[in-house]
């Protein structure tokens, strides 16, 4: 399969970032909050195109609510950095010196019996510190009461998705050529992250190869265990390409396959195929987790199919909407989300394929294409 | 400058992961506190020996109180790693499946009214579950309550500590050899990057090289600018060796310096001395600021000091102690720290000098031992 890059999307412009700012303080009032309060992480990143060097104990921290413009206010050393960033047109920049209390800035920002919603990494030293600054204040986290405030894209952020699927899967075609038998996983896991770079990626976030017995732990990353003849792998690999994540897992089997690796890879390819089925506008996110499991439940691996079938992905690789029982919003065209089931028998091996799908007006578009077919490597 | 690489720090065993956690049980209590809740990061590691792959919105959360065993309530996932961690041991693992709500099995570890620290960078999500799940209870940040937890560091941490800054001085050294002129500031800051890693660190968190008027402003990274002839170049760099920090600065010249670069190294040379000289047992934080600052306002450049002059250095390259007007803690053997005062003249130049101290019984011994000198590069 030749996979031709697509060409560089148009960076964001400060329009883009005034029109999330102001979406995002519009949806907070309508969710019955003052503001919003965020901190440097990927929400920051996705309202103002600001990433700060390090993310530390000096507090930065972007105000929206109605009555005022967004107001960002930063430790004073960071000031020139924020001036530099693409959405600072829009933003009243206020700095705060080494031996001033931050928390005191922020109250005069913060109505006095205000409920704000906070980004949900915000660091707990500094929602402390406000709490105790606005006593009358109350907070809420920012996914429990806006969880779909970045799950919508728009097309610019579905071009960077699919630009970042397209290297994962050119990074996957490249992987099935490598040797398996032999060297070890972590061997394997620096060839994905090579791969990912050399495709594309400005950042790698993880790139899990679980053979034989480690395939069977959906959390393991990659260890010092020598990959054998025989074994089931499972690869689980992704980062951020033009700000935008990737998320694709292949189970392969070096040498032939035992009946029971067939047999589970092909409950597990069903699985996802009946979650990527069940994706269509106005469908409960846990009917994608139901469709998925039902298969694996019907197969009778139910009880090893340990984890929820899927979650968004965007500025970062791990998001809300999550495909999960109990979640009952509603999928909307422009969500992106994966959908991988998996089994995993305890000591023996273990099976994910993963795709990162979006919400269409019919159904879902995969933006991973590769082949799901049990592919054999040396 | 010939470095000899020290060897190899043994690894931290199960019983130092169990004394850390029995003193940071004792030192809450005795500031009050019914207990601490720890999640990922610098204060987790230290304690268990535990890093997860990655922090998510899953929570993870260590509980230390009087009246039970450490323990570590984790996503059911992550249990064999946990298992894992060196500190294992001494922790009782607790896990919570995909749908259960981790809020609700954290309050049966809680007492309805504690007062409980909470490491700093616990996310403010995870803070606000705890809040609502034990009403009753109360939080203070972690630095707040016990900023000198993790402070002091005894000899096998030391020695770590020693390694990295041995390792940070080869890369200066070596640094002195390459082409400055020509090129630009991200391409020796790759140099630097490389460098600390050939010498043996794992992670390498900052490569500051702010050349020419980028240095002026001392939180500059590394940028697209050319490095020219005639420039002061502030590089500061560091990241992680067994675990443990490096950090430090030199102001190099491209080439002859100028009267003023001279006048201004002088200065910031003479005033980094004056605050490792006043470093000694029972001395106020505040103070080794103070030394420092003298110097420079007594020349002239008070105002173009913008930051404090130090911070502390262990797990993390950011941690208290601070070396801050207001500090009074007292100095500490065993306590490590950046000395690194700095003259910023907009549009100009920047000069830092910085070097890692630890106070012994009679002063301070620096764990950084290249020329402070002005040093003219190519």
């Amino acid at each position: 399969m030749t996979v031709t890059p697509p060409p560089a999307p148009a960076p964001f412009a400060a329009h883009d970032y005034a029109d999330r700012m102001r979406r995002a303080t519009a949806d907070a009032s309508e969710a019955g909050l003052d503001g919003l309060l965020v901190t440097p992480g990927p929400d920051l990143v996705w309202l103002t195109g600001y990433q700060p060097t390090a993310i530390t104990e000096r507090m930065t921290l972007l105000v929206l609510t109605q009555d005022r413009d967004p107001t960002l206010l930063v430790p004073t050393l960071e000031r020139p950095d924020v001036e530099r960033a693409v959405g600072a047109p829009s933003l009243l920049v206020e700095d705060w010196a080494d031996g001033e209390d931050p928390f005191v800035r922020a109250s005069e920002l913060i109505r006095a019996d205000a409920t704000m919603g906070i980004a949900d990494s915000a660091w707990a030293m500094h929602l402390l510190g406000l709490q105790d600054a606005v006593p009358g204040s109350s907070y809420r986290s920012l996914t429990q009461c806006l969880p779909m405030l970045r799950a919508v894209k728009d097309a610019s952020e579905l071009a960077r998705l699919a630009a970042a699927g397209a290297a994962a899967d050119a990074t996957y075609e490249q992987i099935l050529g490598v040797r398996f038998a032999g060297r070890r996983e972590t061997d394997v896991a620096a060839d994905l992250a090579r791969l990912l770079r050399e495709h594309g990626h400005e950042q790698v976030d993880f790139t899990v190869v679980g053979s034989g017995p480690n395939g069977a732990n959906p959390h393991h990353e990659a260890g010092e265990r020598t990959i054998e003849v025989g074994d089931a792998v499972v690869l689980d690999f992704g980062g951020l390409m033009y700000g935008y994540g990737s998320d694709t897992s292949r189970t392969v089997c070096v040498g032939e396959p035992s009946a029971l690796v067939r047999e589970v890879h092909d409950v597990v390819r069903l699985a996802q195929q009946a979650g990527v089925d069940a994706v269509r506008p106005g469908v409960a996110c846990q009917e994608v987790d139901r469709a998925a499991r039902t298969v694996i439940t019907d197969a009778g691996y139910g009880e090893r199919f340990i984890h929820r079938t899927g979650h968004g992905i965007g500025t970062t690789t791990h998001e809300p909407p999550y495909m999960i029982e109990g979640e009952e919003q509603p999928l909307v065209p422009g969500m992106c989300f994966s959908v991988e089931p998996g089994v995993y028998l305890a000591g023996q091996f273990g099976v994910r394929i993963e795709d990162i799908v979006t919400v269409t007006e019919t159904g879902a578009k995969r933006l991973n294409n590769t082949d799901r077919e049990l592919r054999v490597v040396d």
